[in-house]
């Protein structure tokens, strides 16, 4: 297992932080992240990352690794200050470069997770270059040029960008609260279409990168203020996205418009309240649905399980269902408490929980899965 | 300061636990909880409590001093386990009685918390004897012979019941849940007439006691499973409740159920999804608002600033909004993200999030409350 050497402090805390000495009661993937390939790819598109000191660019190579997906060629960028570290992955040695303006010549796929500001400055530009972008901050999300996509739900909305055509292009990776929740919903939005949808979020620390999931350990220390305006450990508060004029803050907006955007459906009615809980790595969310359709919960479970990317959860009798904890780590996004909502008539209503790794399904899988869609 | 000799571990726990070395962070109560009276009382009714030794019990003490609640005599009870230990309160030394069929002799109040089936065995037989018996367990709150009070929200349920009549009489506290929510929305609900409510809670260790709340804090520590049947800290999970037929918990139900009675309103709609979260001793709800009548935002919150037992926390600027942090060890419960819901048309919706704790409103303090109605 070759662990890069960069990554060291973040991956205690994307492992579990606290809780990482627990062998038993802390699920971890079985596959190393880091494994080495059987032979390195000959073929494949040429591949950069951006942004790879964050949370995000890290569980990028995870994810890259434990796909086996096909690269020529990988470069590591990152801001001026990281340019020079060296890294190991996949047995071979890599050196940060800084992120510029010619960063882009030859890359066929660029993968941004460095927020929005550098998204905007040099997505663009990579894509003029012949460059497809996908980019994980919110900069393109609601450019209507720019697809939005969930792999395992609007593929179709990236059709028209082709590797190898020359012609570059940005593909938007949703907000990681919107893909969580749409890999759960949408399979019941086929069957029933979904009328009004009441979103309740309760969401993990990562989201606010590893400084803040050191924010919410405190082992004897005393509680900081440095990410947060208040304290985190054994707290929780409404996300601290800017809150708007309507009341609503960004967190929750976007919610409601990705979701509008993905589903191509200006109609739906959705409503969030977006909470930040001393959790580490996975989102949870609760959320009720009317529909326009009946669907009944035993149909309802039936079109989960056999759901993609999607694992039910719901052990009634012993009382297991979804938790942060058990899926971190994890692929699936895990749904349970499916049940018929008793304040609606018939079967017009369902309530759910959803669980899902923020960093990876609500980031670098999906971007991944995208890039796939490419080859 | 008096500090009863038995409640040192459980008050570390209930002061704020790990975070209880924060001075700037932990907002506390400004009043000590066991201040010495001025004189103590010669009239006011004999009171006991029942299950002195758990974490409500405990806070009926603190509340009692607190509020200069008058009393001629107070009699702690307790399981024969804890009987014969001393401990002082308000300057006087107290021995903890055992609970028998005889402690109510010559009672006229009796708060009880200690579980469904000792309200059960002895709830009726104290009644019997003449003494009002405030409970604090689920055992009789769907009895309809029994009132359910919130003294905001619902005085006149309990009008027939006169101290000093001779007669005894069972008055129920409702579920925490249930009064933290309600003393938010009924305000709301007098003016517009809730139709449908959708809640999903955030609710704090101490709920389940004083040893769970001690399992959400690691400190080094293994994580255990000893309270719940999965790991606790940095991780939520549904509420451990049993889980109905109908795939609702039973805390969820307590939500419906109850809100029906309080309210005398057999119609109105109610879903509820209960999460455990590791928050210490304040429990949060996210309530959204389907409405009769118009009601728009600035109303709404006019409403709520002048509701009793109520506190508006709406900074949008600033984003700051209730936590269970804020207002642990306060009486009020807050509300905050007061917003006209954005998938309802028109003023018929609204959303809040709202804080309260649980050991206090949630439980001891209405409690009290009920018996101060009594005086």
């Amino acid at each position: 297992m070759n662990t890069p050497t960069l990554s060291l402090r973040h991956n205690h805390f994307l492992n579990g932080g606290a809780t990482a000495t627990s062998t038993i009661l802390l699920p971890r993937s079985t596959s190393s992240p880091f494994r080495v390939r059987m032979s390195l790819q000959e073929t494949g598109p040429s591949v950069s990352i951006v942004g790879i000191t964050g949370a995000v660019g890290q569980e990028f190579l995870s994810v890259l690794s434990d796909r086996n997906f096909p690269y020529r060629s990988l470069k590591l960028l990152a801001s001026k200050r990281s340019a020079g570290k060296s890294m190991k992955f996949e047995n071979r040695d890599y050196t940060i470069e800084e992120l510029t303006e010619d960063s882009f010549e030859g890359i066929d796929i660029a993968l941004f997770s460095a927020g929005g500001s550098i998204s905007k400055k040099f997505g663009p530009l990579a894509a003029q270059k012949g460059t497809i972008v996908v980019d994980n901050s919110s900069a393109f999300r609601m450019d209507e040029n720019i697809p939005l996509v969930i792999p395992e739900v609007n593929p179709e909305a990236m059709a028209h960008v082709k590797l190898g055509s020359g012609k570059g292009a940005l593909i938007a990776n949703p907000n990681c609260s919107t893909i969580i929740c749409l890999m759960a919903v949408t399979p019941l939005h086929r069957r029933a279409k979904v009328k009004r949808m009441v979103v309740r979020t309760y969401q993990a620390a990562s989201g606010a990168g590893a400084a803040a999931m050191e924010e919410l350990v405190l082992e004897g220390k005393e509680p900081t203020c440095n990410i947060f305006n208040q304290q985190y450990a054994f707290n929780l508060f409404s996300h601290n996205a800017p809150v708007q004029p309507n009341g609503y803050n960004e967190e929750e907006m976007k919610l409601v418009k990705e979701t509008r955007k993905i589903w191509n459906d200006m109609d739906v009615k959705v409503t969030a309240t977006c909470i930040r809980v001393p959790v580490m790595r996975a989102h949870a969310e609760s959320v009720n649905l009317q529909f326009e359709n009946p669907v009944d919960e035993d149909t309802a479970r039936d079109i989960l399980k056999n759901a993609p990317g999607v694992v039910v959860v719901n052990d009634r009798a012993s009382n297991r269902f979804p938790t942060p904890l058990e899926v971190s780590h994890k692929d699936d996004v895990a749904v349970g408490r499916v049940r018929r909502d008793v304040s609606q008539d018939g079967d017009y209503g369902l309530d759910i929980f959803v669980c899902g790794d923020q960093i990876r399904k609500g980031a670098a899988l999906n971007a991944i899965q995208i890039a796939e869609m490419l080859l």
